[in-house]
């Protein structure tokens, strides 16, 4: 997803350093400053528009969330969200994934979040996907031992791709939904992301994974 | 699944002891002997009315293959179709493949077809679906090292466990499909079974599963 340039985001991100970090690098193993109290802490990557994460920090106040997105009028559209609710434990990051590890010390991540992760289909992209290898490396890196990740996806390819990517490097899955908005218990607790309305409202299902390093 | 009973199934599959097998446990170690020519073997477990075991011994005369199940009705319909082909590399055998181990030897067995098999959703059933680890222990006993065994169902609560089933037992995934007839390099290779007629004429998603121990 690539969201048209708008020029109030740039300025609008920069007039809020609290609540948006633009230097991830600089707060490395001291993430527990940037919120109200120190608690377990959760990210997604890929936050886009930021519904997910918004509503999870409401939802679970005794965690701390970041949300990640290397996108400028993603980020500005997701600060718009939390200017309105001004939650303590939830700080954004505009930044790429790719730098997690530079971002984040060993163990300082208790769980990781995936959403509708640009599938990137062709075979020279594999790289780019966040369920590629070396992407699952750094997830490990800067998670705790028994953190776990969850992803969520309507693209079939990427799913069958990263069933078979975190299963290739060792992870243990504790359970797959290959249509998640079937499973009624599971429904109760599902906290939707932008795309994830948009995909379940047209009839496609809903594929998750929920796994342990 | 379970077919009614038919008077003719017994006497027929007792008039054809050249193809179907009622006592496995004594061709332990020594199945070549039962094939014009020694060569790799492959088993179906559950095979139904056996049009995928037929099929892949008259596609692939190199193989051996044997096709098990434990419902006479079931076994003496794929006896039928042998009777027409009289396929030199296939037998068939009439039995509980809870007893695999006792009726091939270690290393017995170069890879393992599971089609359709039955979901038996309930939680108290789990111990009786052919991917709970019980039977996975059994499969890499019989199986070479490198022995793929490979899934087919349209069930997707069966496909859900199967996928952590494996995936728990240190089974790696070689390859993974959420819509196999969607992939059209896959149908080209691709041999239906009865089910697989039957469920993707209607629409539904085929999944495919193939894995190393
Ligand atoms: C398809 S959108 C999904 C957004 C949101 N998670 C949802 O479910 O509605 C994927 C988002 O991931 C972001 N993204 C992709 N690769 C990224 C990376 N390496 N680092 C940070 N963000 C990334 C994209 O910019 C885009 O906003
Ligand atoms: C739903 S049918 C599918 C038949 C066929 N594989 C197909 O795809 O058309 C499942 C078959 O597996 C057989 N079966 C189930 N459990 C079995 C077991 N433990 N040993 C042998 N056969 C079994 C059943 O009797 C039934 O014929």
């Amino acid at each position: 997803m690539r969201l048209r340039n708008k020029p109030w985001a740039k300025p609008l991100i920069e007039a809020n350093p609290q609540w948006v970090v633009t230097n991830p690098s600089e707060y490395r193993g001291k993430w527990q400053e940037r919120f109200e109290k120190a608690q377990p802490l959760y990210i997604e990557v890929g936050m886009g528009k930021g519904r997910f994460i918004v509503e999870m920090a409401k939802k679970y106040p005794h965690y701390n969330f970041i949300g990640l997105e290397m996108q400028t009028v993603a980020t500005g559209i997701a600060l718009k969200k939390q200017l309105v609710e001004q939650l303590p434990n939830l700080q954004l990051v505009c930044a790429n994934g790719a730098g997690l590890t530079e971002f984040f010390a060993t163990d300082e991540v208790a769980g990781i979040y995936l959403n509708f992760s640009d599938p990137w289909p062709k075979n020279r992209q594999e790289k780019r996907r966040l369920t590629y290898k070396s992407f699952l490396a750094a997830y490990k890196e800067i998670m705790v031992a028994d953190g776990q990740l969850e992803f969520k996806t309507d693209n079939r390819g990427l799913f069958e791709y990263s069933l078979a990517s975190l299963n290739n490097f060792g992870m243990t899955f504790e359970k797959v939904w290959l249509d998640l908005h079937a499973d009624e218990e599971a429904v109760v607790d599902n906290v939707m992301t932008e795309y994830e309305e948009k995909f379940s409202s047209k009839g496609q299902p809903i594929y998750k994974l929920a796994a342990r390093f």
